[in-house]
This record gives structure tokens, C-alpha cells and sequence, in this order.
């Protein structure tokens, strides 16, 4: 019998597995397609032609490293919002650079604040550099500031996260909250404002992107809006030095050169973006239609999706999950407590919420019947 | 004065710098391109024509994450290779494997055991994790396999990282000697072979895959003989339990899904590989004859570059490789002593390797000058 290396203890208490189940292995595993993808929040409307016809062009060029300073990249993001270029790093979606800000920052039982429910993924790479993660539940289906703040004090955590719009309810703060949330926080705890779903919220609830704040990261992605979830890029906005300290870990190779050239170029279509804000909007009111249409209470959304209060329990809201599904509607749906009542669903093409129109009231039916 | 979120004691005590300077940055700084591009070992023969197809097809797609499985390209791998699905990991590159395969196994001060002057991007992630590099030179321009056993030993090392075909000397060992380390190992050594150059080396370099080892990982990417080092893709092999370990921390959504395309059909054109191989095979033996014209001393080479002793001293190289890029001219070179003599030359075009024998009498002269 052979031995294995042994794993650190931090990792070794991890658990194994993948932490999203990903639309391909239910399709893997059903044996056929979904008719409606609309529960990854992906954008159904796709990236501009102008970037599929760059990426196109691109690809011959594949055979060369990606510029490991992702320059032209960050120097379009940088003329974009208006900072120095010192202040952008550019990682492997957001995921990546959450990721990188936790090991950065987090080691044994470091405390770390985020509210129950909130985006996995950070959860998950807490727990790998073997933080203490401290949760708050959300307030009204909203993320509990207040709560937040107390639980970061109380804990001297060293980072807290919010996603503004947040996942996954879909509902957000105004700027001057969120600000004033930030000037209420000790000096010496990062604040990780997650604003994937940035485009598609209100510009009220955009605070002006400020890199004076040495404990604040503005993290943004191309994989909502943009529509290149597939591409991998995210970017993080702060204060120099804290921006800089990036380069002590990150994968100086890790974003593609596709990457590269796919977000400068999805930066430059603006008109493309402003099409895809007004369809998701648009979108979300199809679908709370749809849900008021069918006794449910959606649940007012600034993202590319919107959550559904289905009026019973978790369990209840599991089984129309469940059910639609079964009938080939791809969908998610919380699962804290308290906000496990609810379903969510992404904008997806107009046949799409056709497709999800149909089969909800069926849903609803069988979780009630059984 | 506002205070910054402390980093960890483990990355504060880390440098903040690009460690892999890229041709781009030089291109920025020179403002000027370079004339050939022979210097960071990419194919510049690119990626197979089916492969471009490929990905200009799956451009418009990219709105949907990636699977997180990775499944249809390790399945792709998996009968590549014969072995089970459950042996195969898919990275960002053999890079994002490393700094997984370390954070994995590595704490603070955990000995981790590499040759002096192999891949830094594996030291960088090592010290990332906090572990203590053992360092043991090359031998007659070889990995010392019986140093690092030694070494190993000595240090009770938790890693041993060996590339066969290596960089940044070319040399290489025979499978029967990889094997023969690899069984000497104790067997809470985890064994990283780091087979980038595998597919242009000699096949007796290769020991057959073999899965039932708990103590080795297999790395391969699609960065170097498939011509795909923009795309970002590599992958480990190894014992299902050991391979399974990687779901504990791995960024699921970290490999964009072109790449996982493109990898799936780079691994279908099989023809183009053979072509590609043929292609470096000549090139070596054209570098080879230029350095010998030119009284330098050609390392024979497994992979997709040549070393060439510069018969000095690491100055004497340092200003060959300098004036070449003064010339337009991209290469690199081996910084350690002892291997610091030599410059490292891609194998390119035809029109790269002409630039470069154009060009190299005259960088030989000009360090003879100075």
C-alpha cells in the first residue's frame, strides 16, 4: 500500500467536489438539452458582433503568450473609468481575483464577513487559504448593511464582501449607502464591492469608482453584460498599492490573449451594451409578469435576472425547480434559509422566457400536488 | 493616513513584480516590434487550421460559461491517453496547475525540491505558499536526478519538481531513468513531471502513463507543440484519488471554454502535430548549424528551442542576448550559474531563423568589443 503525500490540513478538511453543478453535466446526465438556459445568468443576447468578429480574427494568433501585463487591456479599462492604469489588475473572471484578494489577505481563522447566501465562490476560496467565514443573513432580500458593518466590527474581520446589485436576489443599495457603509468601516478591513451585475443595475447604485481608499476593491466582469461569461475576465479597481500587490501572486499567464483582445474590444461597443442593458430590463419585466401571472411576488431586480417568491418554503420552491428542470428549463434558485422560498431566474431570449411562460404554471401545479 | 488591510506575513515578505518579463512589454518599451519572435518557446508554426475553424466557430458562444467539469476535453484526454476520466485535472495552463498542485501540499516552510535555474513560475508559487526552496544544479547541463534525490531526502521534501524534456537546457533524460527516480522517491514525495516539451522529444523520454502511482503528477499543456499558449490550457494526470484532491481548491470556472474546445480539437489533428514536430526537429538542427558557424556550442535539445553556449561567461551572454534584442531580435536566456553562459533561441520560421543568423555575428562581435 502506497502512501500519498499528505495534503496541508487546511486543504485536507476541504471538501471535493464541484461546488456549481454546471448546465453541460445536468445536460450529461438527462441525456438531452435544455430548451430555456436561464439559470446561470448568462447574457442569452451574446457578446457584440464586433467582439465575436475580433476573436475571430484572433484566433490564428493563439500560438502567442498573452502580454502578462494584460497592458492594452488594463490601459482601455483605465481610459474607461477614468484611473490610472496602475489602478486596474486584470484576473480570471471575477472568480480569479477573488481568489487572489483572499490570499492576499486571509490566512487560519482569519475572520471574514459576507451575508448567508451570498455568492459561493468567495465562500469557497475562504475556506481553501482556511479562513473563519462569518455570515449575515440578508434583511428584507436585501444584503443587511447595518448587519454587515456590527458583524465585521465584532469579529475584526479582515475583509467583508457585498455584491451591489447582489446575488442572489437580485436587489441593491443606493451609492451613498454603500459609501457610507465603506467610510463606516475600520481601516484595516478590505471591502470587496462585487459589481458583476454593475450594467444592468440602476447608475444610482454606482458609487463614483474612487482609488483613494486603500481598503476598498471594485471588482467588474465581462461575463454579464458583455455577454463573455465563456472567456474568463474580470477585472479589480483600487488603490494603487494595494492593486500592486496583486502582482506578488497572481498568474502573470493566467488571462487568455482571447481574453485580451475580447474585453478591449466589448469596451469600445458601448451602443452594443446600451442594446443589451434595455433587453435585460425589458427582460425582467417579462418575467416578473410572468411570475404575478402566476401568484408569485418577484422580487424587484437590478441584475440580469430576476428572484421569485414562490409563497411556500424552501421545499416548496425546490420542487417547482425541480419540475422545470424535468421539463427541460434550466433555472437556480437560492438556498439560505430565508431566501430558499424563492426561484431565479435569468433574462434569456425572448423564446426562452416563452419556453419558462409554459411550464411554470405546470410547475407550480405538481410542487402544490405533491 | 489611512491604514491598509495587512497582507498575510507569508505574501507581505513576497517581491511585487511581472517575474517574466513578455515581449510585449519590451515591444512597449522599444517602441518598436520585434523581427522575430524566437524567444519565450511558443510554436510559431500556430495552432492547427482546424483548430482556427474551431474557435472562430465557438466565438459566438462565448456568452456561456464554461463547464466546469472540463468533461468533454478530459474525455477527450482521458482516451488520448487510456486512462480513466477520473485520472485527468484541467488547468489555466500548466502555470495554474502548479500553484494548485503546491497550495495543495505546501505550508509554511515545507521543503519543495527543483533544479537551480528550471521553470521560475513554479519557485514563484512555491514561495507564494510559503515553502522553502532546495535547490540542486544542473549537472553537465542535465537535471542531477541524483542530486535531487538527495535532496529530497535531506530535506524531507515535500515536492520534487523535474521537466524532461527541461528548460531552459533542452536535455533530457530517458524514460527508464525518469522511472528509476521516480521509485527511488519515499513516497510521501509528491513528484511533479512536467512534460510541456513532451511531444517533441525523443518518445523514449516518455515513460508510459501511469496512473497508479499516489506520489506523481504528469503535466502537459497545449501551449507548446499545439501552438496554443494564448488559450491558456494544460492538464495533470495522475491517481483518481490524488486527481480528485484538485477539486478541493481549483478555480472550477477557471478554463475559459475556448479552450476547452480548442484543446479537444487540437487533440483530433494529429497530422498537424506530426507536421508541427517534424518542423521543430528541422529548426533545432538549423539553429544547431548556426551556432556552430558562428563558434558556439549547440546543447542538443528535446524541445522547441536551442541552448547555445556562448563559450564565456554569463556577462559574455548577457550582452549577446542584449544586442540581439537591440537588434529586433527576441530571445531569452538561462540566468543560473553555470547554465547563465548560454543563450536560449525558439525554434521560429524560416524567415526568424534568418533574421537571427543575420543577426548574431554581429551580437557576437559587439560583446567581443566591449
Amino acid at each position: 500500500m502506497t502512501k500519498r503525500p499528505p495534503l496541508t490540513p487546511i486543504v485536507a478538511a476541504l471538501p471535493s467536489f464541484v461546488p456549481f453543478v454546471g448546465p453541460e453535466s445536468m445536460t450529461r446526465e438527462r441525456g438531452r438539452p435544455f430548451r430555456a438556459r436561464i439559470g446561470a445568468n448568462e447574457s442569452s443576447f451574446g457578446p457584440s458582433p464586433k467582439v465575436i468578429a475580433t476573436m475571430q480574427r484572433e484566433a490564428a494568433d493563439q500560438w502567442m503568450y498573452c502580454d502578462p501585463d494584460n497592458y492594452d487591456l488594463k490601459a482601455a479599462l483605465a481610459a474607461h473609468l477614468n484611473v490610472p492604469i496602475g489602478c486596474v489588475v486584470v484576473g480570471e473572471g471575477i472568480d480569479g481575483l477573488l481568489n487572489l484578494a483572499v490570499r492576499m489577505h486571509v490566512g487560519e481563522g482569519t475572520a471574514v464577513v459576507t451575508s448567508l447566501g451570498a455568492y459561493p465562490t468567495f465562500n469557497f476560496h475562504v475556506a481553501a487559504a482556511g479562513g473563519r467565514l462569518v455570515t449575515v443573513p440578508f434583511h428584507k432580500d436585501k444584503e443587511d448593511l447595518e448587519g454587515l458593518l456590527d458583524a465585521v466590527k465584532r469579529e475584526k474581520a479582515r475583509i467583508v464582501y457585498l455584491s451591489n446589485p447582489d446575488n442572489p436576489m437580485g436587489t441593491w443599495w443606493e451609492a451613498g449607502e454603500v459609501l457610507r457603509f465603506a467610510d463606516a468601516l475600520p481601516q484595516d478591513t478590505l471591502f470587496i464591492l462585487d459589481e458583476a451585475y454593475g450594467e444592468t443595475g440602476p447608475s444610482s447604485a454606482q458609487p463614483p469608482v474612487d482609488v483613494s481608499r486603500p481598503n476598498m476593491l471594485l471588482m467588474r466582469t465581462f461575463s454579464k453584460a458583455y455577454g463573455l461569461a465563456g472567456i474568463r475576465c474580470g477585472y479589480a479597481v483600487g488603490e494603487p498599492s494595494l492593486i500592486q500587490d496583486f502582482e506578488k501572486i497572481r498568474n502573470h499567464y493566467g488571462t487568455s490573449r482571447m481574453a485580451q483582445v475580447a474585453g478591449a474590444a466589448a469596451l469600445q461597443d458601448r451602443d452594443w451594451l446600451t442594446g443589451v442593458v434595455a433587453k435585460v430590463a425589458a427582460g425582467r419585466e417579462r418575467l416578473a409578469e410572468i411570475a404575478r401571472a402566476n401568484g408569485l411576488t418577484p422580487i424587484p431586480s437590478g441584475t440580469n435576472f430576476v428572484t421569485m417568491d414562490c409563497g411556500g418554503d424552501g421545499a416548496f420552491a425546490l420542487k417547482v425547480l425541480q419540475h422545470l428542470i424535468s421539463r427541460d428549463v434550466f433555472i437556480r434558485k437560492p438556498m439560505a434559509p430565508g431566501l430558499d422560498r424563492c426561484i431565479r431566474v435569468s433574462v434569456g431570449l425572448d423564446r426562452e422566457l416563452d419556453v419558462f411562460a409554459e411550464e411554470l404554471p405546470g410547475a407550480l401545479a405538481a410542487a402544490r400536488g405533491n
